[in-house]
């Protein structure tokens, strides 16, 4: 396999290093700045230079688009103008909605977003594990190919990453709420305490944690916000809502009223942390569909909107190619249950493979 | 020495643990529930037990009042009734204007908050090294008397904590800023980011460290909140103010208003690290001071007010007792020079003396 990095730092640079180490798969990397490429070919993220984007995408299988959320578009426009019906472009920007509304619509663009490698950049800190472990969530369109989502799918699983689809407006409201204004909220913390931290002569532990991303990298979040800022808009007004109520339990001085408050967060906390906890061994599901446009990706998407991670996912179409079985894999026995009753749902038959 | 502590739970037993294994005073303990006193001895966290609070505080020289906000008032109201007057009262509750008022003319009483230990709780947590190189605000009133003051910030640096004198009500103002309201804001984060993590299958590294402390022990938080209520709902509002003002940058869609922002953010986020930045070798100032009652509690809240970290503080009153000498080390050579400042400030001559 061939694939294509478009664009190669910390992101695309630890893309080409996973995918080179495992020997999964020859990289070509384009740059717009030629003394980068070369640092590209020597701390091995790739195996050869592009001179342009379209000679990068020919012969690949998989195209990173790995430029700036702000660049992205017009770095995806290139890549689809230049690949052919067998390639499938993805991308990695941390905003999903626009690119959707640009490229929803072409069965070979799949928008992707791994959660993973903010605090550094640069492909000089590259590394091949960045991505082990981490989230990615792909938001594939009602016309995805089923066999370039299967593809992508399983290539970020093979260099460690959880792959997830999700819908690419649901994706950047929850990111809003879960990202972005963590960010905004680090950002008025870090103003509003300065001048007492500094009075105090030390930092807070709790404003220490509650700042650490504050003012981060500024070219990179201003597209962020700038691309997100409807959802994160409306984000911003419910955190309002909520510091007002806030404002008036406090100042209601009574602990009673105060501690109930309290422990709703406490309950909710214990929420948070419960999704990060393991789930169990791997379970396979299997699943008869009939071979149409986009079913592949409309069980994926129906899959991660009900929670369920996708450790793998295998493609297996009939003779007379009417009809495929898929296999999919997920983490636990809870979540294979969740995942049964999703894809019944949908009305495809299950049947759950002898553990042999 | 001997000093008593009133309620040997986690921080009032790392004092203990502390004095004890340096040698620096024998400790008397006082619990509520006998079984918490067995425990507490069996730790090493004191050296005998009291049956009450008067018994407690008999011969002691230093009362460390331990309860929680909600009871210290009680129990510091109990410890002075009993205290002679040749011992200093102090407490450990991390709000300290209420107490000011109800105790604040007191010469004996100097309200104290060190900023350590809120993850867990009980004396089986207790450790010596609880409060080494943590911060420990006091809020020594204007009639305070300065021996008690030394005795008392002498004691504190010997356990390896840095004692910084702070008026009642700037305390309290300040901690709203940089402590209450970042676990305000973990709590709205909380809430708010619990769906879409579940939905996405994944916590946020932001989210997480935005989050450590929501919902933190409602049983002390509910208190803090209650005690602080009016610099806490006034720092809400600010934050309110601050957060539309995001949303007006962030909704204009425009990338360089939303930079300059997020650019302004990483200016003060740099700034708060530099706070915890290491100062320099430790220097001494020898300042002259007429002895009159509270001339020592001036000097540490000026010192404490400009930002001064004293590291250790000495007095040597003249023969006549009509004057004394006060040398306060200092950490670092720009610190010296600001400490210089607002000695002179006061009237008070320094004098630099040889660094042999």
């Amino acid at each position: 396999m061939r694939i294509a990095v478009i664009g190669v730092g910390l992101i695309g640079g630890s893309i080409g290093m996973a995918a080179r180490q495992d020997g999964l798969a020859e990289v070509t990397g384009f740059v717009r700045k030629p003394e980068r490429g070369a640092e590209a070919i020597e701390v091995g993220a790739i195996d050869e230079l592009a001179e342009s984007i379209p000679a990068a995408v020919e012969s690949a299988e998989i195209v990173f688009c790995c430029a700036s959320v702000g660049a992205m578009e017009s770095v995806v426009d290139e890549a689809l103008a230049a690949a052919g019906p067998d390639t499938v472009v993805t991308d990695v920007g941390s905003t999903k909605q626009e690119l959707f509304a640009a490229f929803g619509e072409d069965p070979r663009f799949i928008g992707g977003h791994p959660l993973a490698g903010s605090e550094t950049a640069g492909v000089t800190n590259a590394r091949a594990d960045l991505y082990e472990g981490a989230r990615w969530y792909l938001t594939p369109g009602p016309n995805a190919s089923g066999l370039l989502l299967d593809r992508l799918q399983k290539f970020i699983s093979s260099i460690g990453a959880r792959p997830m689809a999700i819908e690419a407006g649901e994706h950047d409201r929850a990111m809003a709420e879960v990202s972005h204004l963590p960010h905004v909220f680090a950002n008025q913390l870090a103003r509003q305490g300065v001048d007492g931290t500094e009075r105090l002569g030390a930092l807070a532990p709790s404003l220490r944690d509650a700042t650490r991303v504050a003012g981060a990298n500024p070219a990179i979040w201003q597209e962020i916000f700038a691309t997100n800022r409807e959802a994160l808009t409306e984000a911003i007004g419910v955190a309002i809502e909520g510091l007002e109520e806030a404002r008036a339990v406090i100042s209601s001085g009574d602990p009673d009223r105060i501690g109930a408050w309290q422990e709703e967060a406490r309950k909710v906390r214990t929420r948070l942390s419960a999704v990060e906890t393991e789930a169990g061994p791997t379970r396979e599901l299997r699943v008869v569909v009939p071979n149409r446009p986009g079913v592949l990706a409309e069980v994926a998407l129906a899959l991660g909107g009900a929670g369920v991670n996708i450790v793998d996912m295998s493609l297996d179409p009939a003779k007379d190619m009417s009809s495929g079985a898929i296999s999919v894999w997920v983490a636990g026995e809870s979540e294979a249950r969740r995942a049964e009753e999703v894809l019944d749902g949908l009305g495809h038959p299950v049947t759950i493979p002898d553990q042999t």
